[in-house]
């Protein structure tokens, strides 16, 4: 049997992970924000942050993986210390695609202004899902920091709105391609940054169902609490 | 210490879970290949077909999950044993996600079938692209059952031909677009049936360098064997 020190040592270790994995959520987050900044409002000073930013994300995934294989090997959890690790795991996957994304979208925000002065489509639906996929994100990593999946119960249905101003978005774009051809290239980009946002919505639907999975020890994915497709096609 | 009697049920466990993920491979790489055929020649016949074939997927992917849950739980893994574990849990993620594409190209098919008999484009980068995919996911799932990363290590570079040929079909489409403003639509779908199979190689690339991981224990992410940025900008 373990004794009272080594469970209080596995306690700690538990903690430092989860911690580190909200630290890594806020830093993802804040790379979210900053690339739609820089999309929306033309803040290219912003997305060379954004592009060294990754890099950053990218270090905390692999450290937060081996810690958890470390923890795994040593201390040998089980049950609900288990499903928090693989929980964990998954989780760190998640946000380090999301990461990617904020970068596309800098990426494609330095395409879409370096062009020549054509006219750019507007904005509109793409700051709209851009909220709601914040928000996402927030209730996502606010159930994993409490350990409440009804935190994240608005998230399914949020996903769902964020599918809708993306067809709403590219409904528009086509519209403007047609009648602009000359800003089919542009469009495209900006086409590209309104998928990056759904997919971050994507990604966050799935840390929500982590979340129920780590608490009740279900599995939710594929079934209705993921009330429409986990990725549209 | 385990008894011999209970190492060689761990073993036999092991390799029901290894067998399972190369099962689960298997039908993948089938909902591709179907999926493509459907895109390149028409044969909708085969759409709905994959779109079933998604669930079955699906199903494999919660199964595994939860068969390597109870291993870890029970059996307590170290070392190799442990690390051939948290590999299988992660290529399951990227499986699914292969075969969420899959799905995604069988509808957007469809899409482009069923519109009105305008022009499409041409497949000739999409076929070029397809096949080259094919082979990186063969690789991959090799690697994966022969323990041998040396057999996937053409993926990366693959994958950096993929790219090329992902932005020269973009370039196609964009001029056939501007050309032909109507087709706009349908030139979309195409080019989203394109980017699906983008992804799907970053997903078997993915899958090779977990290879890596399970046999030499480090974790070649985001370093130089990607050669290339694992989800293009």
């Amino acid at each position: 049997m373990p004794t009272e020190h080594t469970s209080r040592q596995f306690d700690s270790e538990l903690e430092t992970v989860r911690s580190r994995v909200l630290q890594m959520g806020g830093l993802v987050e804040e790379q979210v924000v900053n690339a739609i900044d820089t999309l929306i409002n033309r803040r290219l000073e912003l997305a060379d942050e954004v592009i060294a930013g990754d890099l950053k994300v990218d270090a905390i995934e692999v450290e937060v993986d081996e810690a958890c294989a470390r923890i795994i090997a040593r201390r040998q959890p089980t049950a609900v210390d288990l499903r928090m690790l693989m929980t964990v795991i998954k989780t760190i996957t998640d946000l380090e695609r999301i990461g990617n994304e904020a970068k596309k979208i800098a990426n494609m925000s330095k395409l879409i202004y370096q062009a020549e002065r054509l006219s750019t489509p507007r904005f509109s639906e793409i700051r709209q899902m851009s909220g709601i996929v914040l928000d996402m994100l927030r209730q996502s990593l606010d159930a994993f920091a409490r350990l409440d999946p009804s935190a994240a119960q608005q998230v399914p249905r949020q996903d769902m709105q964020v599918d809708e101003a993306y067809r709403t978005c590219m409904n528009h774009l086509i519209t403007y391609m047609m009648e602009y051809p000359r800003s089919i290239s542009i469009s495209l980009e900006v086409l590209f940054a309104a998928k990056a946002i759904e997919r971050i919505g994507d990604h966050a639907k799935n840390m929500s169902e982590y979340v129920v999975y780590m608490v009740e020890g279900k599995d939710v994915r594929h079934t209705s609490f993921a009330t429409n497709e986990r990725e549209m096609a």
